[in-house]
Formats: structure tokens, sequence, C-alpha cells
């Protein structure tokens, strides 16, 4: 198996995300071998610096850099040896399995949708991202931001892909799906998720467990939450500020601690052809490494050819 | 000024509810007279118990009670000797000048739309809610769950709504408004979102600061958020949540402490004819007697007059 990494995506690359790969490849096995994507003679040195044979590596020379603020489509269109281009392009060609980056997210997911493409079936590939449960582990909430403006049938998609997610990467046997509503009786909510709850009620692939709130979040009401884009992102970064108002005060407390980023690293694009994750921004080598794993995740547990099944059998 | 107070809404009525009463008395002045409305037996026998002489009260007798998972608009038409329809009943006759109620959130919504209507130019009147503020006090966002779904012109209102708000109840001088969205960037969000912001910059009887994001709530960036019902009412759910771990794992502190709604008491009801506001479900005392107090100064800082002047002169 080989993924791809991009060196140069990221606050803090492309030492953090050298380091990263260093940490990463200390702990995967033989049969993965990880592609750094970069600016070669910096990459060698860092690696160098750190004792770690270049040897160990594949490297991929690239000459440009898309930056965090980049307009997304121009850049990849027009960058066409950035690190997220060329990373693209091996995983198009067939080259690696998997493709990893804290680069620019909008540049990762049209790279993804216009590489790799969808698989057929899925009308809107989505962003997912892990939330944290009380109980222990981690739950996915999809989409976090890719589709900001939403149809019924697109967060019933959602359903599928975030529980294969769930099935595949975390092991939960039959995840039960949530919407995320202002309610939890059926005829509640916005004329979306009224129309999406009687969707999702009626897809067979799923088990739905209705509509959820606010609230429900972090307990055990679901395993994979459902909402559009413009929710996700909200309900993310809200959270996202409780862990630094947290973290601020020195509160120490394991289900606390698991909202750090860093321990699971990156947030995969969920219906595309190929398994695509994208880190944090500010992604530290911790969270690099952490991120490969869960990129090879995607890759051992066969994510992408469950999902080309289940969409070929389904009309959703 | 008379204050109507619902005995029989909340989960903990009408013990809690006219404890309550007795602690808001105890702050209150003696212009402001408080009208118990409920079952007088009840309220008598729980008054003279705790010592509270019943003459310092006004108490108006109801022989039925809106249950807080009724059908808010059935129920107000048929039972119209509830302590919610008397209630409003008594506002719309200019009997009372606010009412606040912890019972039936959609009966108290559809009892202030149907009888003291919404405000001349008010399209869509919206429930407020209060986030505490890291560096202190308190922010507002509107809508939390009133408008699941709502138009840009809905938004550009509640700024307005928000604004008067914030100035007149919590003495913030020109409370900056922001909306709630996935980006910073003008040009991100959904459509609803991204034609909002247009409008919003072009209402000139706010303070628009642009767009803010899910983890901007309890910064400086707004003092007034501004997003439609389905959003607030996640955004809050969320922040609930948060406060309910943190109260169980013990943690003392004086930002997370002001999660806590028994400080305030209650979300009011903006763009009506006359201050209506509803308490949790859960009230106990100190919060009834908070949403009181929140009442009185709702009616003290001529709110309605205030919005009722603004929509008078603009067109939004």
């Amino acid at each position: 198996m080989k993924i791809a990494l991009d060196i140069m995506g990221g606050d803090f690359a492309p030492i953090q995300t050298t380091l990263g790969a260093i940490e990463a490849y200390k702990e995967l096995g033989d049969d993965v071998k990880l592609v750094l994507i970069g600016d070669e003679p910096q990459i060698r040195s860092i690696l160098n610096e750190n004792g770690s044979n270049p040897e160990n590596f594949e490297i991929v020379h690239t000459s440009e850099v898309i930056g965090m603020s980049e307009h997304p489509t121009k850049a990849i269109s027009k960058k066409t040896d950035s690190s997220i281009a060329v990373g693209f392009g091996l995983l198009k060609a067939g080259k690696v399995d998997a493709f990893a980056s804290a680069g620019n997210t909008g540049a990762m997911f049209v790279g993804a949708a216009f590489s790799v493409r969808p698989i057929e079936g899925v009308t809107r590939p989505a962003i997912a991202a892990l939330v944290p449960k009380e109980k222990g582990g981690y739950g996915v909430i999809l989409d976090v931001g890719a589709n900001a403006d939403c149809k019924p049938e697109h967060l019933a998609q959602f359903g599928i892909l975030g529980s294969l997610f769930a099935k595949s990467v975390f092991d939960i046997e039959n995840p039960k799906v949530g919407l995320m509503n202002l309610g939890e009786e059926e005829e509640k909510g916005s004329i979306l998720t009224q129309a999406a709850n009687q969707l999702l009620k009626n897809t067979p692939q799923i088990n739905f467990a209705g509509n959820i709130e606010g609230r429900d979040l972090f307990n055990d009401k679901a395993d994979v939450i459902v909402c559009d884009g413009f929710t996700g992102n909200v309900i993310l970064k809200e959270a996202e500020s409780f862990y630094y108002y947290i973290r601020k005060r020195g509160i120490q407390d394991e289900f606390f601690d698991r909202f750090n980023y860093e321990n699971y690293g990156g947030s995969p694009i969920l219906g595309v052809n190929a398994p695509v994750v994208i880190g944090h921004g500010i992604s530290n080598a911790k969270a690099i490494k952490n991120m490969v794993l869960m990129t090879r995740d995607m890759v051992t547990s066969n994510l992408t050819n469950k999902i080309t099944k289940i969409f070929k059998e389904a009309v959703v």
C-alpha cells in the first residue's frame, strides 16, 4: 500500500509534516510505503537532521505550494506542480492508494472531486469529522462544510456514507444514524430535515435512529450524525471553541481531551473513488501521524469498494 | 407596572414558580406588581406555607393547564381558561404590561403571535437566547427555534431586534451584530447567509460586524448573533450539553457558570407588541425570579416602543 502525504500543506509545513511522516513510519508496517510530496531538498534535510533515513520513504519533488487562503479551484488548476495537484495526479493514476494533506481544505475537496471523482451514484461527496463520545470512542458527523446547501436526498446519502465509515474504520457493528434536528418528533424541523427524516427512514442500508438534537452530539443516541454542511460546520467550530476554553483553563479530563484533533488527525472526504483525508491547518507532527494512520485504516478496511458496491445496488 | 407570571408553567410548577414569585417580590420595587396566574387555592397555600402575604400579589384564578408537550395551536385555542391563554388575554387587554412563563414554548410563541401580534413591519418575531461572553456579560442570539426556515430579510430583521434588545436591556452602546456563517469571508456561506450578509451590510439601523463562525459564539466579535432558528436551536442545545458535561464533572468556573440558565431565567420573544419571556421548562425558583427580573427590564427599558419606532421608520 502506498499513501501519499502532502509535505507542503498546513501552517507548520514542511517541518511538522515531515516529522509527522517520521512518526508515522515508526508505526506503519512494512507493507505501507509513505510517499512524501513536496520540496525534495527540504524534505531530505529535515529527514537527515532528525536521523531518519530518506530511503524509508518515496519522495516526489514538487515546486509549487497552494496557500491556505488561495481560491481552491483557481489554485489547483493553475499550480499544476503543487503538492496537492501532484498528489491527486498520483492518486488518479493509481500510483498511490490514498492521499492525505493538512493544506487548503477547499483545494483538497475540489482536487478530490475533479481527479478521482465522486463514486458512481454519490451526488455530493461530503467532509466528515469525528466527534468524541462521552462513553468512549468517536462518532462521525457529516457534512461539515463541503455542501452548505443540501437537499433531502443528499442527507440520506450522507447517512449511508457515514454508516459505512463507522462500520469499516471504527468497527461499529450496526451504527445508529441520527438526523440533526431542532426536536426529536418526526414532524418537527426545517423543510429540509422534515423531508430528510422520511427519506432516511426508508433507506434500508442504514440503521436510522430518528431525529437527534444539539444536546445529543456526544451521547449514545447516534454513531453517525447527518446534517447539511452549514450546520455541521457551525457545530464543529462550536465544539472546537469549547475545547479551547477547557484547555485555556488547564482542565484535564479524558472525555474533553478527546476533542483534541491531534488524536485523530483528519477529516475524511467520503464518497470519492479513493481514500482522501484533510488535516487541520494547525496540524503538528502528532496530528500528521494520526492523519496518516486514519488514511491507512481507510485503505485497509476497503472503504471505497464498500461504498462503490452499496451505491451500485442502492438508488437513493 | 404589572407583570403577569404563569404559575402553572414548567416541570416544577406550581411550587417552584410560586417560590420564584416570592423571591422576585423581594427584589422588585413597589412600582411593580406581580400578577400570578394559576390555580388560586394552590397559589395561596404555597404562599402561606412560605410566609408570604398573598396581598403582595394579584392572583388571577385559572382552571386549565397547557401541558409541556401539547400541540401549541390546538391547546391555546381549546384551553381558553389555561394560564397561558388567560395571561395573553390580560396582556392583549392592557391589564398587564408583560407576560412570562416557563410553560410550553410553542404555546407561548403562538399565544404572543396571535394575541398581542407582531409589531407592524416585523415579518417574523423571533425567540432570542442569551450567550455568556468569556470577557463577562452576555450576548444575544436569535432566532433559536421559532423560525426553522428563514429568508434573508428575516435575518436582517433579527439583527435589528437583537440590537435593540442588547442596547436596551444590556446597555451595550453600539452592539456588534454578527451573522453566523461557515466562514468569515463575505462570499462564503449558504444561499441564505450569502444574501443575508448583503442585506445586513445595508441595514443602517445596526452595527454589522460581518460573518462570524461557530467558534466566535463566546468571544468579542459580536454582541448580537443572527441565524435561522434551526441553526440557533442546534447551537443553543450544543452549548447546554457542554454545560451539562462541565457540571457533571464538578468543574467550577466563572465563565462556565454563566451558561447556567438559572442566572438569567428566560428567552425573550422579540418583535411582538409587548414584552414576553419564555423560561426553561426545568426552571427552579431562582430561574423564575430571574425571568421576572428580565421581563421587568424589558418593560422598564421601553423596548417594545423602541422596536415599534424603528420598524415604522425602516423598510427592511
